[in-house]
């Protein structure tokens, strides 16, 4: 099983454990903001990562957005494989009707 | 041959085509600093998208996220495959230890 | 009178105006979400020119964050006043007392 | 003197305090990235807060932007009064005017 369809089920499991002792379970309790701002945030570590720090951690800071991005995901009750499947629609389109495609 | 292995494929191949046909090879050639900033902006759209847009809104900024992630760290030299290496070390770590495992 | 006061007033009486001919207007028929997204987005920028661009273009990104964050607050009907004087409040504190006064 | 003026005075003095007893000079120490990162991070909380907050989350987190971009400026060597100029010199402009004067 790969690793984001193995961290699905891991993030599926913990969401319902004590908050005490999983993260996943601590930010299920505090909500769709906080994990909404988790991603916020992890992106532009990412992005100043990506300017200014090492390779590691640009490598940590990605591994942070896609975590965060699915427990986000799972909490608003979409499996990864719709996300996964629109960019597959997307890799169907040249590139240029691809951007098109997306919202502003 | 999975989305994102696939995506990454795709990515690598269109970094050197023509930016009047390819959005990849417009990004490329507008440097690191505009990619970082999509990716940034791509997640305060996906946080936007979580807290008060469609499904279907969160679906396609969650793609962007990803997309742009992978675009970056192409121009990184980063194969994805290190990325999900770092997930699946936390994942070998228990919720609260795999938090504490991180950068602030 | 300075700056942001005259600004503050100019947002106000563009809020009503045709969103055909006004930024602001434009952007209060669009609706909080997006004002919500611009100060985000504008924040990504400032924090891209502060690392890779010219003291311009960091000028120019700062001026951003402010207008479309005061564009928020008068969506959201809050006096600039108001942000001023937790801001007058914070200075009272010593430097740390003031970090931990702050929400996370 | 006014609020910004006033803080603007006192991020200058503080940023060659002892960073044990100054979050301005613990910021400092730190550096342009970790600077750069808060104006990110808090706009993001910025918009969350807009989104889902109290009225009292958004006055807090609107003055944590402009502590924290007040904060980078200084590190740049811009003087608060150079965003001001750019400011004013907007709102000489049309309100579409405006909007195309800006960067993308």
């Amino acid at each position: 099983m790969d690793t984001l369809t193995r961290l699905e089920h891991t993030i599926a499991e913990r969401r319902s454990a004590d908050p005490g002792s999983s993260y996943v379970a601590q930010l299920t309790s505090r909500g769709v903001p906080v994990m909404a701002r988790k991603v916020g945030e992890e992106a532009v570590e990412t992005a100043v990562a990506a300017l200014s720090g090492t390779r590691e951690d640009l490598v940590g800071e990605a591994a942070d957005v896609i975590f965060h991005l699915m427990v986000l995901l799972a909490a608003k009750g979409i499996p990864l494989r719709e996300v996964m499947e629109e960019l597959d629609r997307r890799e169907g389109l040249s590139g240029l009707e691809e951007k098109a495609s997306r919202s502003e």
